[in-house]
């Protein structure tokens, strides 16, 4: 199979507005990641668009025919890729399989999510069909309260307290500040978070990723594509695995143990030819600070019940040994559900391509990327790596 | 990039019943598909699911990683694969391209849709987010409506009656009498047809596929692991294409041109090397009687006004020159949406392979399957071939 490469990005500025129409938000993604790119709409030969919501709360399925539409690029190879809130990162990895397996030479990818055009209980309702319906759902749990107990049973096992969650909440909204495209541009600190409402024991509002809209885009391409690209990326997608768990929390061997997370990074980091010490950062599926944990010690960083060693500004920040969130993350930056995986590629890529300015991570040349679908069940990670 | 071959399939019988459960029918194709190809579990790489409405008709998301753990498949890379009533031919479409490119040897395909657990207002209003929302759907517009524009705009363009359409029904229903799991089997005539009531002026209710349940799988191959499987299968797929057009039937150029159904069939027909002579049989998106009618146009068997001249039981039956909708097609095996490409692809293999019975095409050894999504937005082409 061929290398893959990312020849350019593009992202809108993550919002809470109620006007904005998923079509436009999805063709200025794209229309922004073919310019980054330099290259023309007629050298690409699909649009995978990663989407979860928009048939619930929009009545708008077949997103990608239409995006493809109001992108100019009417006429080609479209389709919707859905894994839940790991929509966005499940297309990346089928674009990265059209252009490493020969079928496409060039192919843009787009996630989009528009969630606060709908008051917050049809969108509470609609996020929780990631998890599953007849076991959970049924039952009244929340993507909010499924993370609690996941946080409670976390907290009972390793003896530890909320606060020690705080940093990486802490984090990326410091990283956040500096980033144009971010939702929450506002400082956290530790007496702040300790005294917001828990908004279901033991999850304070600041442990939570905020429910909002945006479309991030980003362009594959073969490596003889991308060396006459203005772009010149030399952004390559080194590694790359998608795979899954059982959906409901109930039909775990161990509630703690992200195994999709386990098998999807060993898988990607193996097929990169790196090691943990290898990796300049993390962008972490920080939905909620308790994924973060749980997803540092699945991904092999920390042992079991040691995640939060890791909750230290001096360890995750922009020049500590794993930064983390580089430009806010989910919690800061946004998680627009279906756009994350996107969101996170394009910024991993800024990062590779020494283009983050003030968020910049000196010297990085090797980037971990995660999106997770539901508790765990979808995780894709990529591995981006700087070649010279 | 590598031959990619057919190795099993399977398909649970067509209901219109309330119980029946989405992962129960999904994982049920699945099996049937595994044992009819004779391959282990731990073979497949990948399972993607096509699948249109299950977020919006029954609150669950994520298909993918859900039918993985109920089929068996615990652990393996899974997504579901959304281009409206096109979603099952896309999904082969991804699966075709992973194991061609060499992203996997092994992947099994599954559509899948309930919808006669809500009632009819919610399933009308679910599959009109297959169109174009914001410029047809908050307009009123249904799908019943929009073929009926295309099926008005057509009888008056080139002034044919409603009769002339018959003929399409009746050779579904006649296929359909011999296919266990048909929805409808029992036959049509011209007389019943005319006098079936007027559901949408002038659309006619034998003019229009069924609403139901149903789940097909389909499993694929490399050639080396193909021929070394009991199944022994000789079906390859010769050809492979996905093309778009706007979903807004406003936004197009001709309101009776198919332009994604052109461009598709073109393609994926240069990729098998055949001509229109060369096919054996054809499984088109006969979802109303009008597509049949403008597929046969846009996919080059008729000139433009001229595709009701195949409307002819001796042309389009078993034994005629064009056998369509062999199993009953849409019409009458059924639509369920989301699984109809998948139930498709399995006629199809099972013609290629001379076990289709009562219903099979003698001496079958080239198919074109076609899946629509929309009114034309998204249009998956098959061309399936017996190898020698």
């Amino acid at each position: 199979m061929r290398d893959v490469f990312i020849a350019g990005v593009g992202q809108t500025p993550i919002t809470k507005d109620t006007e904005s129409r998923g079509r436009s938000l999805g063709a200025a993604a794209v229309n922004a990641a073919l310019t980054d790119a330099g290259v023309e709409p007629q050298r690409i030969g699909a649009l995978y668009v990663g989407n979860m919501l928009s048939g619930i709360l929009a009545q708008q399925q077949q997103l990608g025919g239409l995006i493809a539409d109001y992108s100019g690029l009417a006429g080609i190879e479209a389709v919707t890729i859905e894994a839940a809130c790991a929509s966005g990162g499940a297309a990346i990895r089928m674009a990265y399989q059209a252009v490493a397996g020969g079928m496409h030479d060039v192919v843009a990818v787009c996630g989009v999510e528009r969630m606060t055009h709908v008051d917050r209980d049809a969108v509470t309702r609609a996020l929780a069909s990631a998890a599953d319906w007849e076991l959970e759902g049924v039952c009244g749990e929340s993507f909010l309260s499924l993370n609690a107990t996941l946080m409670r049973a976390y907290m009972d096992k390793y003896g530890v307290t909320a606060e020690r969650f705080a940093p990486f909440a802490i984090t990326a909204h410091q990283n956040a500040l500096t980033n144009p495209n971010a939702l929450l541009r506002k400082p956290l600190d530790l007496a702040t978070y300790m005294s917001s409402r828990i908004v279901m024991d033991p999850i304070r509002l600041f442990d939570v990723s905020p429910v909002c809209n945006g479309a991030s885009a980003v362009v594959l391409a073969a490596p003889h594509v991308t060396t006459r690209l203005a772009s010149r990326s030399k952004v390559r997608i080194a590694g790359s695995a998608l795979a899954t768990a059982p959906l409901a929390l109930a039909r775990r061997a161990d509630l703690l143990d992200l195994t999709a997370v386990s098998s999807s990074t060993q898988q990607a980091m193996k097929q990169a030819g790196v090691v943990h010490d290898d990796i300049d950062l993390f962008e972490p599926h920080d939905a909620y600070t308790i994924m973060t944990a749980l997803t540092l010690e699945a991904a092999g960083f920390a042992r079991a019940g040691a995640g939060l060693e890791f909750a230290d500004a001096a360890r995750i920040g922009l020049h500590g040994e794993l930064p983390l969130a580089t430009f806010g993350g989910l919690k800061a930056r946004g998680h627009p559900v279906g756009a994350t995986g996107c969101y996170q590629i394009a910024e991993a890529f800024l990062q590779l391509m020494e283009r983050a300015a003030a968020n910049q991570v000196p010297n990085a040349e090797v980037a971990l990327v995660q999106n997770i679908g539901g508790t765990g069940a979808t995780v894709v990670t990529h591995v981006l790596t700087r070649e010279n």
